[in-house]
């Protein structure tokens, strides 16, 4: 039997997935390497492929020269950078559809959380307050409301499908009209911003939306207002959040990415009433993280057995 | 003008509501009165109703002899004596329909946020614990689950239609077969919970359904599984749940409603990861505790117009 191909991990995935990875080729791991510069330097050449998660830099690409495959664990590829892949005729892959139903899941969460102020209201129980204060206090309700989607894609169309059981209205800001779908247009963010009671952001990330979601968007959707993110960090304006939560200009806000992450801005851990904070977690599913990691391995294998790809985004 | 009729309120409820009663009646809060027992001594004859939060006991009712209504803030009369009332000729009625959403709404939010482990990921941010561990770590998926309903009652629908949003498989449980509904019918309890990953509770309360939800249920119900309770704390005893919690015979819950409100066991504090508390709050968003004590104003106003009860229970 021939020597397996030979696979680089910048950056670490579900590891049940790295694992299964082993069967077709032999990774190395770099992220966890005591080396990881001598390991490039020894085996750069015979890799065929980059497998990783939100990493891969054009100077380690020139390092393996020919690894002509980055198969991303993520449908969101936006921290690699494809035009100096493509420069280097190396194709990239991503793992969409996998993770829809588990990041549209998370963002129902974050909102009915959100808005019916689930997350201190396990606070105030666990702090003994019930007893002593007699109520927690009312909310903004969750039915029929009117919620507006950031970027009506494959996940936003499975955020609004979720909302309609809920008996929401519902728009959706695009760059363009979708001709197959029924939810009111806006072409204009501030204007939805200003119809909406909840905006759901599920926009790709990268330099066209940084900051899309920023002061007059928070302004517009109000005190009252919710914001709801699990697209990308970059697509909402730390500062102008921080301050419109801080002074009530907008009503609260539910996260799962930031734009420094690991790194949450220490700020908002002192909001706590009306702000909900996790760890992107919205595909962090067992289930659904599998699915992603299988999908980085059929790529590879496709790429190894020469045929075609199976998710490519240049 | 004649003077206005006298109500009795044993037990607070939505204070905007209690104050649109003043347009009809003349109110007496007995739960804030400095001498309570003067107050009903004095006033007691002359009340034509009583307008309460689960309290209304039969002593109460002895001393107001011409109150021939209990009009309850609440769906849930099992905290009435109704065969003590029904015995002195008072009608009771309570508020249906007008929560169905808010408390659907709710169920939801708690089955995502601890499905999900959202509560518990917002404390590992907040305890700035992301970049030190890197990962929050993986869950069990929301959509695509088997949900089982305990009480597929008005309230019960509502969760059902929700779930399907999430493409969840429902089945339910009731003491008979809805002849109306698609969903699979388990006459048994334990059965279904052996089935499911997911069962949520929303089955009335009172001595019918005391201790329903017991260690059997839950043990079938199982590891992985997960038990949410917007119904009534005494419908799941407390006593197996924080066992079954503590040795991992059931994976998680997620409570609205506990046996001794508003006490919790403070046991239950210390689980953590896997556990949602929230102090009854199922219909507490303003619009929906609004609607509740406008149907306990209009039966009020019923009576005393003498027409017929919109929402009669006896």
């Amino acid at each position: 039997m021939a020597e397996k191909p030979h696979v680089l991990i910048p950056s670490p995935f579900y590891k049940p997935a790295m694992d299964r990875l082993d069967e077709i080729v032999v990774t190395h791991h770099l992220y966890s390497a005591a080396d990881p510069d001598k390991v490039v330097d020894e085996v750069g050449d015979k890799c065929i492929a980059f497998a990783t998660f939100m990493k891969c830099e054009p100077e380690l690409m020139d390092r393996a020269p020919n690894a002509k495959l980055i198969a991303n664990f993520g449908v969101g590829y936006d921290a690699i950078n494809i035009e100096e892949a493509t420069k280097r005729g190396i194709k990239v892959t991503n793992t969409p559809d996998v993770l829809n139903d588990c990041v549209a899941d998370l963002a129902l969460g974050l909102l009915i959380a959100a808005r019916r102020h689930i997350v201190d209201a396990d606070r105030f129980v666990r702090a003994g307050e019930w007893p002593v204060k007699k109520l927690y206090g009312f909310v903004n309700r969750v039915h029929h409301s009117k919620v507006g989607i950031v970027g009506l894609g494959r996940i936003g169309e499975e955020i609004a499908a979720r909302c309609a059981g809920f008996k929401m209205d519902i728009s959706y800001h695009n760059r363009s009209m979708k001709p197959d779908v029924s939810y009111r247009y806006y072409p204009d963010l501030v204007e939805m911003a200003r119809d909406v009671d909840i905006m759901v952001v599920i926009t790709p990330g990268g330099a066209a939306t940084k900051n899309l979601v920023n002061e007059e968007v928070m302004e517009a959707l109000g005190p009252e207002g919710l914001l709801v993110n699990v697209a990308r960090g970059s697509v909402v304006d730390m500062d102008a959040l921080i301050a419109c939560l801080k002074d009530g200009r907008l009503g609260g806000a539910a996260l799962d990415v930031y734009p420094n992450e690991p790194h949450v801005p220490e700020e908002l851990f002192e909001i706590r009433r009306n702000l909900v904070l996790t760890p992107h977690i919205a595909s962090a599913s067992q289930d659904t993280r599998m699915a992603m990691g299988m999908l980085v391995y059929e790529n590879i294998k496709a790429r190894i057995e020469g045929r075609e790809l199976l998710t490519p985004v240049n």
